[in-house]
C-alpha cells in the first residue's frame, strides 16, 4: 500500500472507531435526557465568553455543565467556572479537534442525570472538527464578524455540518466593515437554509435570540431537556 | 500494533519524507536566490489582504510571486492576482495544511531564477500546519488584535516554531479592548524574543516596519534577496 492509500486507510478506521463511540454517547445522552451542544470554530472567534454568557444566563433555572478542548493551559475552564457552572478541561496536546472518546473519557465519574444541558466547546479549528462526531443533539458553527464573509466558501465541510451558525462580535460590524448578506449568502451556498444567529457576547447582543434557538430544538422531539431545576 | 501507535508511526513518516522534500526545496530556493517567506494564522486573520499589500508594495523593484493554500476556492489567487503578481493557488481539499511535496508541485514549470521573493500563506489553521516545513527562509506567525492575547499559550507549537510575529488589524485595537502588553508576553512566554510588528494591512499602518524586517532578514547572511529588478 502507498503513503497516501495507507494514511485514508487509518484515517476511515479511526472516523469508524469514533463514528460508534459517538453512537454510544448519544444513546446514553438521550437516557440521561440532557441535551447536548457542541461549538466549533476558528481560535478567536469568541467561542469561550460565548459560553460563559451562555451557561450563566442559563444557570438560575437550568442544571448546565460544560467541556472544553484545547491544546493546552486549563485557562478556558477557569474562565468559563466563573460562570459557577460544573466545567472539565480537555487538553489535547497535538491533535487539532475533539473525538468522542475524549469526551467519554472526560465524563467519567460524572453523573448526566438532572443535567439539562451539557455544552463541549472544541479546540479552536474550522478544519479538523468536522469530521468527528461527538455525539452532541446540536452543533454550533461560529465566525466573528472580523472574519471576513468567506469563510463558508473556504472551509465548507464544517459549515457543511452544522446545524446553526453564529455571528459573533456583532458590536464590531461597522469598525470591521463587515456585509452580513454576503455572509449570509455564503453560508447558505455551503447548507442552505441553516438558521443564522447574530450575537455580542461581550455587548448582549442576540443572546436572548439565541436562548430562544436552543430551547426550541431541545423541546423539539422529545421535550427532553425543558425540565427546570426542582 | 495498538491504533494510537499505528497512528504515530504513520504521521512521524509523513513528516521524515516531508523535511527530504524540505530541506531539497530549501536547497533549490538558496541556488535561485529567491527568499522564500511563509504565513500562518487562524481563518480571517487578515493573511491574504496583507499579502497582497506587500507585494503591491514590493512590485515596482522586486520581482515577487505568490503561492495560497486553502481547502476550496481560487478566491485568494484572485485577490492576490490584483497585485499583478504571479500568483498560484494550492487547493488542498481536506488537508489542514501545506506539505512540502504540494509547494513543489505548485512549483512545477516556474521559474525561479531572478525571484528576489516567494510568499506562501499556508491554510487558515493554527494546529496543522506547525509541524510541516516547507523549506522556506522565514516563517511567520499572524494573530489579529480581535482574536485575543491568549492565543500562543493555547497554540504554542505554532507560535514556538515561527520567527516573527505580527499582529493585524491593529487599527482595530480600541475596540477590540486589546491588550499588547498581555499579548506581547504571551507570546514570549512561548518563544522568548521573537521580533513583533503591529499592522493594519486596510490602514497601512506599521507595513514600513514589516518591509524593514522583511529587507534585513532577506539581506543578512547572503545578501541573496536583496538585488533588486534589473
Amino acid at each position: 500500500m502507498n503513503r497516501d492509500a495507507r494514511i485514508i486507510a487509518v484515517r476511515q478506521n479511526v472516523l469508524k472507531r469514533n463514528d460508534l463511540v459517538a453512537r454510544e454517547l448519544r444513546q446514553e445522552f438521550r437516557t440521561a435526557g440532557v441535551f447536548v451542544v457542541s461549538l466549533v470554530s476558528s481560535p478567536g472567534t469568541g467561542k469561550t465568553v460565548f459560553l460563559e454568557k451562555t451557561l450563566t444566563l442559563l444557570q438560575p433555572e437550568y442544571r448546565v455543565a460544560a467541556l472544553v478542548g484545547d491544546l493546552a493551559t486549563q485557562n478556558d475552564a477557569e474562565r468559563l467556572a466563573r460562570s459557577r457552572a460544573p466545567v472539565r478541561q480537555i487538553v489535547t496536546g497535538t491533535f487539532c479537534h475533539l473525538e468522542a472518546e475524549m469526551v467519554r473519557k472526560s465524563l467519567e465519574g460524572w453523573s448526566l442525570a438532572g443535567l439539562n444541558f451539557l455544552f463541549i466547546e472544541n479546540v479552536g479549528n474550522l478544519v479538523c472538527p468536522a469530521s468527528y462526531d461527538l455525539g452532541e443533539d446540536l452543533r454550533v458553527v461560529m465566525m466573528s464578524v472580523t472574519e471576513g464573509e468567506d469563510k463558508p466558501l473556504k472551509y465548507p465541510p464544517i459549515f457543511h455540518g452544522a446545524d446553526l451558525a453564529i455571528i459573533t462580535k456583532f458590536d464590531l460590524r461597522e469598525a470591521a466593515e463587515f456585509d452580513l448578506r454576503t455572509a449570509t449568502h455564503n453560508i447558505h451556498a455551503v447548507r442552505p437554509e441553516m438558521p443564522i444567529i447574530e450575537v455580542s457576547a461581550k455587548k448582549d447582543i442576540g443572546m436572548q435570540d439565541w436562548l430562544r434557538f436552543l430551547f426550541s430544538a431541545a423541546g423539539s422531539g422529545e421535550q427532553k431537556a425543558v425540565g427546570r431545576k426542582q
